[in-house]
């Protein structure tokens, strides 16, 4: 599908492409780049990626897909580094939860010559680190590839191509959609799940059972890419905290009124929504 | 350790006691009482209990432990007719999920000759009835006993007796404590997860992830047993939100503030605090 692409931090995510992208045969060469040397190493032991450099410009200069899979915040620093080396017709993606405002920024900087599609692939796991790459982590994942009026129809159709040879599920939307809706589902679940842990005695922690466990997993991830994510997406994520709360108040003043029937009603419409979700 | 042992609503809990009591042979003989003829059928089926009848007397009369797995709102009704029919000497326990009130109503009402310990197996799961019940569940579980100034040090020794032997680790704990910790790690975070799922708009839940279902999972939990939940344990459940809601709001406040190291630092706390709990 590509003859070369070069993989921009080689973490979970990054590492995951390269290990799906090999045994798919999706591309004759994988480079990796990466800020640690330690990353890079493990890397090419598990096969993630057939060279590795450390050096943007050396790796983006012959590759046909660049791929950024780096936090959010360092997208700007390495996109001025894509548009001085990457090659005419070469098609740039990034991996970053936020769209609106990373593809604002990459749109403005990069040159003509390259295309850039925003995609976010909604697979992850709350551990990090290439060492947590696996081959199939996309199978049977949602992958949005976000549509803008600048997005080159070829280049998404090629995208799309290849994030469905991945295994994963491709919807197309806008970036403003997609900001919206993960700010929902993703970033509003994170910023709960921190809060839950932040906000219990260390001593009730013995009594932690699965579903308190389950429920805050993902306060796990990594304080430096949640922190860049709450910050680019901070007007969504301000909104679905209101709404949020809006809620659990609501149910508050349920349990103030010793509302029986009125709890009852609200966790079954909710129960129902979310058993909905198990049998997808 | 038991002759005979009545368990009073098969479903999850008391089914999967019934399993694990009769693998561990814990008990000659093991009746079953359920007010749906069908759960009783499928609990004989699956060899959960020995006997059956729809007569709480009748399972009672000579039972040496009596456990109480009936949703918490249906507790008094049942301890008026285990009142009339125990045997002297028998022990009666409960395994409902609040403590406080529902030891000093059934203490109460409940006869000298009768012993009462309050239970409360760390265990379970959103799915209900005796069809998910299964002999290890309560393995490398946490188990709560309750301890009041009323409870026969006898019985409680061989009520943690009987549940080391289901596979659990015991706790001993006073009604207040419990009821304190249990708000802070199973039902604040109930009330976070139908929150969730209940702030979400429709259509965003096309993108929902593996993060999104954990940390709702138990969202899916019976409306009825989580009703009588909030009620019985409703000071310290709004307590608890109360916490949470501080904690949210602080990091609205960080959002708000672009505070990007000061995101950083609640994430990375809560992290610690989260990583701890899955090396245990």
């Amino acid at each position: 599908m590509f003859k070369k692409i070069a993989i921009i931090g080689v973490g979970l995510i990054g590492g995951s492409i390269g290990l799906a992208a090999k045994k798919k045969k999706l591309a004759k060469q994988i480079t990796g780049v990466c800020r640690h040397e330690s990353s890079l190493e493990k890397a090419l032991k598990l096969r993630a990626i057939d060279r590795v450099t450390l050096d943007v410009n050396e790796a983006v200069k012959d590759a046909d897909l660049i791929i950024l899979a780096t936090p959010v915040g360092t997208f700007k620093e390495l996109v001025n580094k894509i548009s001085k080396s990457a090659k005419t017709g070469a098609i740039l993606i990034d991996v970053g939860s936020t769209k609106e405002e990373v593809i604002r920024t990459i749109e403005k900087v990069l040159p003509k010559r390259v295309s850039f599609v925003g995609v976010h692939p909604m697979a992850g796991s709350e551990k990090s680190g290439v060492g947590f790459a696996k081959p199939d982590l996309f199978e049977h994942s949602t992958c949005v590839i976000c549509k803008t009026k600048s997005t080159h129809k070829n280049s998404l159709n090629k995208v799309a191509k290849f994030w469905k040879a991945l295994g994963a599920e491709v919807v197309v939307i806008s970036p403003e959609e997609h900001d919206m809706e993960v700010a929902q589902i993703s970033h509003l679940p994170h910023a709960v799940a921190t809060a839950l842990v932040g906000s219990v005695d260390a001593k009730s922690l013995r009594l932690a059972s699965s579903g308190f466990r389950d429920t805050t997993r993902i306060a796990g991830g990594e304080p430096v890419v949640w922190a860049d994510i709450f910050l680019s997406n901070k007007k969504e994520i301000l909104k679905s905290i209101d709404r949020f709360e809006k809620v659990l108040n609501s149910i508050r003043g349920l349990v103030k009124k010793q509302d029986y029937k009125g709890l009852i009603k609200e966790f079954g419409k909710n129960k129902k929504i979310r058993d909905a979700i198990t049998k997808k």
